[in-house]
């Protein structure tokens, strides 16, 4: 089946894509579970579950490794950590829940009163019920992050703080697929993979995106290639790109996927020039269905690293509501029921389509280009005339008024307002009539 | 008399406009009754009503002949067409109203019941008392439009049902009307003389058409050439297109001409590329009448054939409410009634405005650009200062502060926001005394 | 103290900006008395004041003197003006207001009934008890302005009426203050002086230009030449230009100030051109304070003269209300009580902010381009992460990315919608870090 038949398939209701969208739930399921940070067992435990419906290479760089103006950190893992009371009763449990402990906590074994403890506490007094997520990723430091209501319940204590964790060279590693096509231009879909039990930041975007790479790894062929790489975010991507200055330049289009579960609507952020192919494509799928479109800003996810001047990658960032704009953003709240399969589903749809844009997208040449061509003796037209048009006639219709060669499928959608994938049957069906021809 | 002049006495109210718009609305009285189709002896008669006031020629094409991806078919004439009951009681009747006949049907000559004569009927359950207007000229049928209400009295028959029609070789008519000018680029505009008693589409067109015609043949000189077309649609654009391959690299401004009687405001359809020069001189005076400016779209009427990528004219159009957004379109409510003469004279007069943007706009040189020159020393400026500047010295101070010698009447009244006309005065003005001279 | 730290210090607080509103207002009150035409005493008197804090250059020009299309008049004087009754009573007395008399208005003594005295007399009948500012320049003529209160209490008299003026050959004055800069490229800032006693119009103007002048005269070093022109309007700054054709070449920003002192909201019109580099620091300045920007027009104070076509200099206008957009506009009610010392500040710091950004907008280089630095090891980024950005993180990231050497940081301000200064500092932290580096 080709990406067009299954997007039309998709929309159109011929095929029922609940099934995917439950999919991609119970993957999460899986993930959700698992302690992630920047390094560390926790990646590479979430590689081995993606690896196991694709084909997914495990890349590794050794801590002390510079990657432009960053270098790998050692590596971070956790047996244990707490804070019990006197009575050995743990109020703080790593165990429990794991955005308990600040990621990067260096080991500590101590007796401490509340008030020597509490520098080390983070809260939400705001929503008193949720933990916060906290890292110190390049500063060595430790510390614990808790609901605010435990911590109004806390005496002075002493207490038995506990970081088993250890901060030790070994490696970074993020994980890359390759999906060959027809030209060795790529489509490079980048997710991270560092945060912790946080389910739309961004076990929503890692289940979608291996959702996408199964679909497209399914195709008899494909156009472009295709690459998707599961990466901590920032020294990941700029890791990566500090070690594929080879296919750089063979990046045509990019796109950062990252919150993809959450009940906001789609949000397209544009690359940093603001005009790029992914840009408009996005723009089209995304408007369509009622997204917003944004521009480009230095603050979020990896596409500030894709998009630096040294690189200057089109990179195009898909959320639901981004970070920041939803009150469980960073929080024990974004958990797995944040996110439905419904919103699941319809992100991944939206990345199809994108794709299916980026496929498909032509420029054709008219070959009856003086006047209209008589429609109606190739079965094209409605025979009764007097009526207004069908969606079907005015897709083929537009599609002869503009396809001067130089214009292209995309380039009539954004002139006409009308959705690609109509203008794309309508292109096919004028070129079986012999009345178009593609340009090569 | 100029066209500046007359367009200025009819906009200040010095010459009264009101009979215009009655001998626009007399001639449609004429038209009106005729049965038109996209050959046939109306369009005959219809070329013969207009030729009376205007040099109209009229030109033939064969049955048969080949005219790009089209052919013009045999010529459809009727001479009587009836459904009757068993008493001979004609109930749908082609001599009460010529849209009971669908356009271009078979002869016929049977007896039928009700249900075997269904299929062929068409009505508009919605408007039970309107009649459709339907055709089918490139499929071989037969058929009657009647009112639904109509269709709900009649029992199950049996009907005697006559179509006393031909459909024989013949010929394609169509009317052409050329007002030569000081240049040999030409302004063309055209006008469909294909449907039958439609007051709206198409009388008020070719009425409007009409009358600009006569008004720009009795000025003593023009700019450009002009030519009308007065010509069946579709198959009527394509064939002229086909016959006047030497006439195309002259035209510079073209216009489709439809609708023009109805309530709704003034609509201007942009030409396919959307920024020729009869974009901009349309949207400047439809936009100061409160009309509506809108993108090209290749459904609707001959600048479809114009704007086809093979010719690539610079076609617009100006309607009032267009085609299929008035309940009255293409029914037997579009009647003389629904047209008013100041309606019609509206349109007449926007057109005749775009004409004199077309005819007098130009590139100026200020002859005193260093600074402002001293207006009030050639009797051009009020005599006490600290008031606020009047209309008339705005429109002189925007002429001077951009005539470069590269930008034009329209461009500065584009920027300022204000009339064209008022800059044509302001500029006469300022070269009577010296201050501007046109570029040539 | 820099330019940039003298703005953050007022826009911060840490600058108390309301003795700096009293002193402008405080000079307007010297000023306001003055009778002031576009020529006279009472121009060189109000030179004279402005002269007593910054090197104020005075120039003269002879009467008859031609400048392009015009010619210095005669010198304006008067002694002495008033209408009075046969009792020898004052009914409108000029040493009472001076916009009792139409400004030059030639000599009269007679003797007159109020019929015959009637033409002579102008009114405001809406706004009965204002007395209007009304003027003859240039023909030859004699007139009373009063407040229409007043002319209804008149009898038919007889009315004794003297115009005790002067009218002749003299000189034209304005005043002229040059401030060297690095660079001999001139920032130009023109007030008009020819307005009798009129508050916004244009002593508000005049107040804030020499406000700033002495600030800019204070800084320790500037990047451009600042001039600063106080001339009659129309004539005053036409011989300007008639006289300074060496120092046109290197005006590259120039503005008009006037009515800085109303109520209303800043507004500034763009140059003719519409997108010079005042026009584009005006617009980032104006809109973020809720400032109105607006497209050129040429109707107005002095721009209408720079813009001229000939000259073509790009000078934008800068106002809070503008001229006939208040009803005090050229009346006795524009008066010391419609200007206000914070109004007048915040038309101060405005046009500091403008000069913020013509002194400081560069374009930059980022030296670390290969992704986003690592700001946290040079002290530029916080040490916890998780959370969102602060201001002062996302300037600096803005500039990093889009510092190509190409886009200064003007560009980076409209990109981005945040503030210059935010922008300005973010790029000294940069700049002292290592990490950009200034183009050159």
């Amino acid at each position: 089946m080709t990406l067009a038949r299954h997007v039309d398939a998709l929309r159109s209701g011929d095929q029922d894509g609940r099934a995917l969208g439950e999919a991609m739930h119970a993957v999460m399921g899986r993930l959700y579970p698992i302690c992630r940070s920047i390094t560390g067992d926790g990646v590479r435990a979430t590689l081995d579950v993606l690896a196991e419906s694709a084909d997914i290479q495990r890349r590794s760089i050794p801590s002390g490794t510079q990657a432009f103006d960053w270098t790998v950190p050692d590596e971070w893992n956790v047996r244990d950590a707490y804070v019990a009371d006197r009575h050995g009763h743990r109020l703080i449990d790593f165990h429990r829940h794991n955005l308990h402990l600040v990621s990067y906590s260096v080991p500590v074994r101590a007796t401490m009163t509340l008030s020597e403890l509490r520098p080390h506490l983070h809260t939400l007094p705001d929503r008193p019920d949720w933990i916060p997520y906290r890292t110190s990723y390049y500063h060595r430091d430790w510390g614990f992050c808790l609901a605010d209501s435990r911590l109004r319940a806390m005496d002075e204590g002493p207490y038995e703080v506990v970081v088993d964790s250890t901060l030790e060279p070994g490696e970074l590693t993020y994980g890359e697929l390759v999906l060959p096509g027809s030209s060795t231009e790529e489509v490079v879909v980048s997710a991270h993979i560092c945060h912790p039990s946080l389910a739309n930041d961004n076990l929503a975007g890692i289940a979608v995106a291996r959702e996408v790479a199964r679909t497209l790894a399914s195709l008899p062929s494909r156009r472009y290639t295709y690459r998707f790489i599961f990466a901590p975010g920032t020294l990941g991507s700029i890791a990566w790109l500090s070690r594929n200055a080879d296919v750089l330049p063979r990046v045509r289009h990019g796109l950062v996927v990252t919150g993809l579960g959450g009940p906001g609507v789609l949000v397209y952020k544009r690359s940093r020039r603001g005009g790029a192919g992914i840009d408009r494509a996005a723009a089209h799928v995304v408007s369509r269905r009622g997204g917003e479109i944004r521009g480009y800003s230095p603050y979020g996810y990896d596409e500030r690293q894709f998009n630096a001047i040294g690189f200057d990658l089109p990179f195009g960032r898909l959320s639901r509501t981004p970070h920041g704009e939803y009150p469980e953003y960073h929080t024990s709240a974004d958990d797995l029921s944040f996110v439905t399969p419904p919103q699941l589903l319809e992100s991944y749809l939206a990345l199809l389509e994108m794709m299916d844009v980026l496929e498909n997208d032509r420029r054709y040449e008219n070959l009856s280009p003086y006047g209209e061509p008589q429609l109606g003796k190739r079965g094209l037209y409605p025979t009764t005339g007097g009526k207004q048009a069908t969606d079907a006639v005015m897709a083929m219709l537009w599609v002869l008024a503009y396809s001067d060669g130089s214009t292209s499928l995309l380039d009539i959608a954004s002139v006409a307002g009308v959705d690609f994938a109509g203008l794309r049957g309508a292109a096919a069906s004028l070129e079986a009539a012999g009345l178009l021809a593609a340009e090569r």
